[in-house]
């Protein structure tokens, strides 16, 4: 198998039709969405000559901090994972975006951002962020690393049916309960996306009326009321999560383009999901020579994509709209 | 005035005219010497990219330890200071050379170097030493942060006078010793490059014969039987040093092109000494960002100019000889 970096141009493709695809699930316009590669500008003299500038202002311990949710930790970390939120600060410049929009865990790097940019005379951009899923497992967050913890966008009904089976989900427990937050964060955001109004969760039940949710605090005092069981909840979430991805899934089935991007993205017998694993444990260090090796394409170690001109996407009518919009868009 | 590295291009040429005024005074032929300014090739994007390579497999601790002897050490450094040992690494690669010569104060920078290219795909190359002058007064090692510690290359009799009868020359001590160090390693192996053969330093002495010393060895058993006193010795060291420097002194004040430069490179009413100390004392972070403010020169925090095949510039007959030569050049 070849080095997980080698493969980057192809995981910046395949992240594009997935990223695409999701939003165009809900409901989005993507006709003004353009997709910008780091290698494309990254390596021009006067992002250079701006490296240098940061570089010569940013203290070691203020870019570890930076870094500090976002890059890899361990006991002695290489200069690559200290300059990647210097690079992220000036990617805002660079894509000449309004705003930047991350995770919660994108905290640091943001505010390291808006602290920076403009002592080397660049304005400061809005951040946009939204909360963090917990994982489905033991995990505070979803995450790629971990197969279980997360629901992947190309996920098959029984894939998705089996995850949801083994979710932990303590029963009458609503704090740190995984599956009540993804129900809360994802779908019932894109169902009041895509009916353009009022959330309807509808929970089946074999011998009576089904429950009808429009907000999520009935829902959560239901649960913890025992009223609405794990059970109930997983196979509802089931339900509506497999009719949320089914146009993403369609569109991967039908696309022999998009099925030839995933093969040279994840060219591993075991498919996606395993790969991502296997790539999340590479050294960073070795990614990075790896990436370099490869001398045409520069991106984010955890393979994030830029979106220039991201906040122009949305065709939301208000501002909570569109961090809805976002919000769905980052976290599915 | 305006910040010190607005002046690091007149710096650069001002070392140019130093350095090979210098090599001159002691009979180098400089025909196929060649300055490279670090900006004409380090914003490349073959650069760049090796950057990135190095930054990845470069540990925090690594690159701090590489440039403790070199770069300004505070509680708080920046990352500049860290990127530093890279880039000078990489310069090897970029300048094509065979060799790298410095004072041994380059040594963890260039065990750096040795242990790094070829992990990118670059040849180790030859590194030359020479070993640091004890500064004239209290300091370890003459340094340009420390007027009274070192011997200007472009000081005037009156000057060189003055710093030596300043300078710490305790009776009788050898090791340690400033003056005997300075003698030993610049005016002795000055004195053969130029005779082409054994040096004779000569001592005037007021009512006997003149001391003559053809080797150290001698000068130095003198020295510590006091047959060879402090007045003496500074005394014989002030007319050697002041002959060497005679003919770069002179260059320099038929050459209005050269102070040009001079006022160029230093603006203040002070003079270089002074000005060359108000530089040392800039914090580099602020040094980093008013360099890359100029968006058109980058070179070494310590001005450091760098000779592309520089080491095919003497013409020395043997190995030794060719190290000589390079001694005289870095400690004048």
């Amino acid at each position: 198998m070849k080095a997980p970096l080698e493969l980057v141009e192809y995981r910046a493709k395949y992240y594009e039709r997935v990223i695409k695809s999701a939003l165009k699930a809900v409901g989005v316009d993507i006709g003004r969405l353009e997709f910008v590669l780091g290698s494309s500008y990254q390596l021009s003299k006067e992002y250079t000559m701006d490296r240098f500038k940061l570089e010569g202002i940013t203290r070691i311990a203020v870019a570890k901090k930076a870094g500090a949710e976002v890059v890899k930790q361990t006991d002695d970390p290489t200069l690559g994972g200290l300059i990647y939120p210097l690079m992220q600060a000036l990617d805002e410049q660079y894509l000449d975006v309004d705003a930047q929009f991350g995770g919660v865990d994108q905290r640091k790097i943001f505010t390291f951002a808006m602290e920076n940019l403009p002592t080397i005379g660049y304005k400061v951009r809005a951040h946009l962020m939204n909360t963090m899923v917990p994982g489905l497992g033991e995990a505070a967050k979803m995450s790629a690393s971990d197969a279980d913890s997360k629901i992947d966008l190309l996920d098959d009904p029984k894939a998705v049916e089996k995850k949801l089976k083994k979710a932990k989900c303590v029963p009458k427990e609503v704090e740190g309960n995984g599956v009540i937050a993804f129900v809360e964060h994802v779908i019932f955001r894109a169902l009041a996306l895509k009916s353009g109004g009022t959330p309807k969760f509808v929970v089946e039940r074999r011998e009576e009326e089904p429950l009808v949710y429009e907000s999520i605090s009935k829902l959560k005092e239901d649960y913890a009321a025992d009223i609405l069981t794990p059970q109930l909840l997983k196979n509802a979430l089931t339900v509506h999560l497999n009719e949320l991805l089914k146009p993403i899934r369609d569109e991967f089935d039908a696309s022999p383009d998009w099925q030839a991007v995933q093969s040279q993205a994840y060219p591993a017998e075991e498919g996606p999901v395993k790969v991502k694993k296997v790539k999340k444990e590479i050294d960073p260090a070795r990614k990075a020579a790896a990436l370099a090796a490869r001398q045409n394409i520069v991106a984010k170690p955890d393979g994030h994509v830029e979106g220039k001109d991201a906040e122009k996407v949305t065709v939301g009518s208000s501002t909570e709209e569109t961090l809805e919009k976002m919000k769905i868009a980052s976290e599915s």
